[in-house]
């Protein structure tokens, strides 16, 4: 199996989605004023917050499979399924976007992420599976499934704090290493 | 001939297509309701139905462009002509994905991914002629092939059927190797 | 400067190209009767011809940069200058497409294929500058503008008339290898 | 750290910002007069000073990474921050060129400009710090940064300046050379 071909191929869904989300953030044509500009601010927020999680996701992504010299058909169709979860954020981001205080909104994107989250981690096990001097870390898929769990009951009370738990969810999943070498 | 480049742009081609298929599901910007997510379900599942058709024809390309070592004019054309047919995708999806009752949306959505299959297998012909240690195998094809027929009859009483035909037919695409080594 | 990774972008450019023209054709969300398709086979013909357009035009950038080893800035900016009027292509090939009995929009398709077409000649030029064992074929570039520019003046009378001079056009550019070998 | 797919993500970021621009080129539908091309002529010419735009940092960032055989993460990460504003392009560049009389649409637009220079500028010093035979040229970024800050105070009196002051920009970030050898 071609390593190249599924990263590059990988790259190329994860650009396009980073670059599609902006055609949801609607500048009206008939109206040029600061107002405009303050009415997208909601659909903005929402635009840097899934912007930044596909860039870190492509970063650990990458830093991953440095570690692989090839890949398999399960590791293919789990990033596959990964990659099925990415080309939806621009769907459920631009939702939440055009109203940050629908509880239903902010639960759909939640939901997004959360599963997108969990395909990366199944993406990571395949690869483990093939590479035994890699350990797992497990502590940030915990942490980040905690931090999404109790967000999801927050955001019926004041759905905008999604923002806030994914943010810190993004910056669980970049601080950390996504493999630790055994040792 | 470059096979490089060859991969890369079809990946390219492959890889947007997967990803604008999302853009025809439009969650409306004034209902946040969860009848709002009920509405939009036809349309995520003929997406669903789509991106996987995409993503098992890019697993078996990939396979198929595994045992070539140099395309030519021939394979670059009959691929050209397999990417047109994958371009439409979005177009013909959407359109059935917005009323999936109708015979006449789903009659041209399975038109559009019977000539494609075909197509698929054009470019395997041309890889097989420069490539004498594979043979065809046609069962895939013919089972595929009766099969999308059938449900051409079928989707006139019951339109939704083409959606399990289909899924039924990435089975096929999927489960079976593209090509066997001769021996 | 790095050959690799001026073909990949021009690529990546290209691909997206060919992939966006289909966002054009709009299938109606509120009627899915044969008429409906009936209704976009216009905008039909016109995907195919620039699809058609952009993919031999691939073709041939892929021919050219086969015998380069090395690209420079002027081989860099000729070819962002291609880019470009390739850019406007979706644009130009869907008003044509909206109404393909209007001379105007197929006045603007037809300036916009021939200026990409120097375009494409300006390249092949600058390749041609720091490769002297190869000699530039002057035959299909003559043929092509005389052939459009008696179509620029047929299209006052009837419009379609563009859809035929350019597969005339496509045809010109597919059969002619873009250089020759001096010898 | 993988140069190739950082460079190859970079460069699928920015052909596709280059080429989706162009949607929001909208030639009515309904009217296929010389009118609706002279129309949309401030489109276009945004447009025009966008795609430059793109395309002289895709040159610039091109020849920056010939110097370099690695990336680490501070590179990686300045580098999405400069992807990130590049996305925002074709929303600020569309409303900018659906009334380029309004101070408030030029200035926005010239903001994405200043803070994109600005985040190329820190993509450069993380180059040049793990690479000592380099040495920073700060003529562009400091002429280019007045220049711009200029223009922010001439586009209250005449919005359109934007469009001249930009392309003064881009020349200015085309002449020179990005880095210079250390002698």
């Amino acid at each position: 199996m071609n390593k190249e071909r599924f990263e590059a191929f990988t790259d190329a869904v994860i650009a396009i989605i980073m670059t599609i989300l902006v055609l949801d953030i609607h500048l009206p044509t008939d109206d040029h004023s600061m107002r405009a500009i303050i009415a997208i601010a909601p659909s903005f927020l929402a635009y840097i917050v899934s912007f930044t999680i596909l860039a870190v996701m492509w970063v650990n992504h990458h830093n991953l499979f440095l570690h692989v010299k090839t890949v398999n058909h399960k590791i293919l169709y789990t990033n596959i399924f990964l990659l099925f979860w990415a080309t939806l954020l621009p769907a459920t981001t631009a939702w939440f976007g055009s109203d940050i205080y629908s509880s239903t909104a902010a639960w759909l994107y939640a939901v997004n992420v959360i599963v997108y989250n969990i395909s990366f981690s199944m993406v990571r096990n395949e690869v483990l599976k093939i590479n035994d001097r890699l350990k797992h870390l497990y502590i940030t898929e915990i942490a980040s499934l905690i931090l999404n769990i109790i967000a999801l009951f927050i955001v019926f009370f004041w759905p905008p704090f999604i923002m806030i738990s994914l943010l810190m969810d993004i910056l669980l999943w970049s601080i950390q290493p996504v493999v630790r070498h055994k040792g």
